[in-house]
């Protein structure tokens, strides 16, 4: 079958592999009807993290069930089935208390920019949708496994609630998704910071009611304009970077908070800082198995489009150029057809 | 008038100064009852903060009203009133939603081991029992007007909920004002970390259900080994130092939170650390305003009783001999008549 595998900074290639088999019982294989690339994958891609050895890439998912572990018994070969990025087997303690992405036999997906692909935890991971769920939903089901569930998750960790102001840091797929899922939860003002025209047109159809263009202490001054001079009751950080996360702690008011989805690189909170400025901040690989039967249901019934942040779709060999055209921000992200 | 003064670390003296007068309107003067030495004073003492020229010390006190300023019409004098180690107006943006340690207009209260004090934001700050309270319960009122409020707040930035599990860092004053503010907020097991008998026996007596002498990452295990192997639902924070920071955030489960309310002293959180462990971080100075009607109420019902953190009760004339006996742990907390 065909997999992407990276080899090196800015090399990534379609190659002919093996096709996964079932390992444990509680694994399934499902033939990947679509899948993505993650702005997390320019890591690498980008030089930013290490490559090592060559290996495959992709961890967002929609597929269906090609066979099923002896002992995955709710969900059978021909149904549709929506996953997480973090698998989890939902019945170890973390996973009771609804922080399946850090379940204790979690295994993190990396393997599904491929034809085919072996899920563990496949009991406690996959969600099967009732019936064929068509294609036009395809985009919206692949966003909520990965940035739909991020976005989601960014929200409830800076507790978002009706009436409230968000702030939205990163012009990405999860912080645009991070805008629908703030309008969902209720935010009565959602400003988000982005300075590209396509980005900000999307923010504000996802329900932005603001859009600042500005960066840094500059970005800040005018979200506490916008916010009686205190800050923003919630603030989604959805990048990752020393400036990101400084900008989003500037702009909590006093017991505001803070949701952080983008993998911190190179980011450490000074405690001192932290303490004056009495913002909450909750961070981590978002447990989007918590969210999945909820947010396929938004998007199934019509009320969420997140697909829209897709807009680029390629048929799976030319994977490289999806990462290549979000690399050079030409696209939000991009969508892989199998 | 008599008032303490830092004059180097170690060196505290009792001086004549000059009475406080009215600045203005929004303030009142206050004959102390009651003031004492606080952990956070040690800093200094200890010549871990620099000291600077010699300056007034002590920011907890409960008095009588002696005099107010025309802006201050709640109170009037002969009345015996509690407040908070942070001035607030109560009408700000961050006091209206109940964050007045981060009043706009707060000013710290830095001259309270002193016969009289005058109270900036009196307005706002000021809060007066109905009649005399009685001589028994000055200590526990006292305590209400910082340790107890900390200990409160460090509570609820823990999200301690009724059945949860909450792990208490710090076995001085604040922290076990902690154990007090767990068990009220309906914790059902309360693990308080100490290794002092005295302290231990007072975490007890306050409701804590576990001890915990281990500390760093003995601690930790001690704490995973009492919760599931996953960490406790809320930790708080009651030290302030890199190693007591890094021993409730391992304490807590993903999902789980951790309140910190020692003035953070060299304290750099790692970012991709705080993200995979899913744990929430609020800290900060305490807002004792928004609790003081409700904590006064606990007092004066006899629900609970703080005042017994204070274990060592001198006239204000022996100051420096609270400050001596604190330092050598000889004492968790000195009272001071005045």
């Amino acid at each position: 079958m065909r997999a992407t595998v990276i080899h090196a900074p800015g090399d990534i290639r379609v190659e002919d592999v093996p096709e996964p088999e079932i390992v444990k019982p509680t694994d399934a294989i499902i033939r990947t009807v679509a899948t993505c690339v993650c702005g997390s994958d320019l890591w690498p891609y980008r030089g930013l993290e290490p490559v090592g050895d060559p290996h495959p890439m992709g961890h967002e998912y929609v597929g269906i069930v090609e066979e099923t572990g002896s002992e995955v018994t709710h969900i059978r070969p021909g149904q549709f089935v929506v996953g997480s990025f973090a698998t989890s087997d939902n019945t170890c303690a973390n996973c009771r208390k609804g922080w399946q992405s850090s379940c204790l036999n979690r295994e993190f997906m990396s393997t599904c920019q491929a034809d085919y692909v072996r899920i563990p935890n496949a009991h406690g991971t996959l969600v099967a949708t009732e019936g064929d769920p068509g294609e036009e939903f395809v985009p919206s089901l692949l966003a909520v496994s990965d940035v739909m569930g991020t976005g989601w998750y960014a929200a409830l960790a800076a507790e978002v609630k009706p009436g409230s102001t968000a702030v939205v840091v990163g012009d990405g797929a999860v912080g645009l998704c991070g805008v629908i899922a703030a309008k969902e939860l209720g935010a009565e003002r959602i400003i988000a910071m982005s300075r590209h025209e396509p980005r900000q047109k999307l923010a504000l159809e996802f329900g932005a009611t603001d859009i600042v263009t500005e960066r840094g202490e500059d970005g800040v001054a005018r979200v506490k304009d916008l916010t009686n001079g205190i800050g923003a009751d919630s603030v989604l950080e959805c990048v990752g970077t020393a400036e990101s996360m400084r900008q989003a702690l500037h702009s909590a008011r006093p017991g505001g908070n803070v949701g952080f989805v983008g993998v911190p690189h190179e980011v450490a909170v000074d405690g001192q800082e932290l303490f004056f400025s009495q913002v909450g901040l909750r961070g981590g690989p978002a447990p989007v198995r918590r969210y999945l039967p909820d947010l396929i249901d938004r998007v199934l019934s019509g009320r969420i489009n997140p697909g829209k942040v897709f807009d680029l779709t390629l048929p799976l060999e030319k994977v490289a150029e999806g990462y290549k055209a979000m690399d050079e921000r030409r696209a939000i992200k991009a969508l892989l057809t199998v």
